[in-house]
């Protein structure tokens, strides 16, 4: 193979992956062009991983590269978005052919099954960092934000909680899961669940949205606060993954599941007498006020990730 | 003030320029929403700028965000795009509050200069580094690419060359500027011309077009490479500043001006029979076969920085 600079690392790793209906120029030039499809506007989010912090030190670039995606995608998701494309800034301090081959193939799974299409980037030399930008579309006039829940409906989650933030702590030896459980936890943090299948309808059905990236009651806190209203959340209805389940609801499962984060679930509001959507689960409820209660746990006060 | 976390820290700095005629949503939600003018087409383009790598330890944050918003700017002018919005990924190693209100000051030059309306963003913990991804409009179904040049064209720049890397030379203690001109070359280094006031009339008149940031020959290489010809320039045509002029057209100014980079002037193709745009300068010519030829300059194979 030729001696690797950030064009052939471009060409030979990332070039392969441009092709979508709303690609018009791909990588390569200054600019990608995309085509919005008719009568819509678009959404765009841009997000920054960084290793050590976002990720454990030494992961696999398939991982990286996949949860990377995902997370952006989860923006998407949450404005009740539809995927059109993907750009992806990374900094590597090497060219390392074994780590870019892995980090091509978790990237190729994540285009894939995401529907982003990667149309442009940008690869410098630098601590391992990934930002990826995303681009969706949403019917003109129309989108899901965090201030439009109303009092009396219901809060919902999609998926399982605190899995994530299981599996991180086991990357990092704060315990042990039980064997068989192991690759299921570690998968949830890095290979988030794509809930841009439920976009369109929660766009009919829901009143406000967020995807729960820094703890669930941090989360849901973004939607009480900027909808001026309360939510309880009910400990008993959080969804659990059998692997969490089988731990008997304790309180570090709890702690996981409400402050963890990174589990990359929606969490939505929509009026009680409406058709739940699937896979999506009430566990609480808006009410006048403000704050975010939760009988039966206790530690509110460190709910969510914080960088400062 | 408060404790600064990174949710203060947006919303006290980041919060406050994203009115723009295509802002919807801005920043504070999942995703920022755009609404594209009528029968337009989407221009992005996504860059990372990395503390010692693309500008010196210690720059000032006004520098930083001034210059990470015109690299960007420069490659929707090289699309011919008209600029809508940028979404800033911000990685800063602590929350310092003078230096948040110099990059405050530095993007709000910025935002206005280059009519791109801060829409959305990410503040995360960790080496400094800043990702802009820019937004612009097109006309649907066209835009200046890098391959669009024909054989008997003329090739033009924008500005004057070599200003950049005059300048970034001294700030690395590599030469000493006459008193006068130090202010203007650092100047011409962190804040890069607006070339967005000729996109329109590129889009008309022009059949390729690259920013110049990795250095003249390196980026006009990448014309003839992908319009399949070669280009030959005119050492004698290059434009450069009474700064430059001054020393005399040595090989060093040659080698700024042509292996340089960090111009973010624009280089583009035109028919020799049309008008030329005013503040271009014509430097060579569009010929059949490969590769760039400079005569008088005998340094082609350093052209071009390398980030590995």
């Amino acid at each position: 193979m030729e001696s690797l600079n950030e064009f052939s690392v471009v060409r030979e790793f990332f070039s392969d992956f441009s092709r979508g209906k709303a690609t018009v120029i791909g990588p390569g030039d200054d600019c990608a062009v995309l085509r919005l499809p008719q009568d819509t506007q678009l959404a765009t989010s841009s997000d920054t991983l960084i290793e050590g912090c976002h990720f454990p030190l030494g992961s696999s670039g398939d991982d990286i590269a996949y949860r990377a995606i995902a997370t952006s995608a989860s923006d998407l998701a949450a404005m009740g978005a539809q995927p059109l494309a993907c750009v992806i800034s990374l900094s590597l301090p090497e060219i390392d052919i074994a780590w870019l081959k892995n980090f091509k193939h978790g990237l190729s799974s994540a285009i894939r099954c995401f529907s982003l299409p990667l149309v442009g980037g940008d690869l410098t030399k630098g601590p391992l960092t990934i930002t990826v930008t995303v681009y969706g579309s949403l019917p003109a006039g129309r989108c899901l934000l965090r201030s439009g829940a109303k009092q009396g409906e219901i809060v919902l989650v999609t998926g399982t909680l605190g899995d994530a933030a299981a599996g991180l702590a086991f990357l990092k030896n704060e315990w042990e899961p039980n064997c068989d459980d192991k690759e299921f936890l570690v998968r949830r943090f890095f290979r988030p669940e794509s809930r841009l299948d439920l976009a369109a309808s929660l766009l009919e059905i829901a009143t406000s949205s967020i995807d729960i990236s820094d703890g669930l009651l941090a989360d849901v806190g973004h939607i009480a606060s900027e909808s001026g209203l309360s939510i309880q959340i009910d400990v008993k209805k959080i969804p659990f993954s059998p692997a969490l389940s089988k731990l008997n609801n304790n309180q570090q499962v709890l702690k996981w599941a409400l402050s963890g984060g990174d589990d990359y679930e929606l969490c939505f509001t929509m009026p009680a007498n409406k058709n739940i959507p699937p896979g999506c689960t009430p566990i609480g409820f808006t009410a006048p006020g403000a704050g975010v209660r939760c009988e039966g746990y206790d530690n509110i006060s460190s709910g969510g990730y914080r960088h400062f």
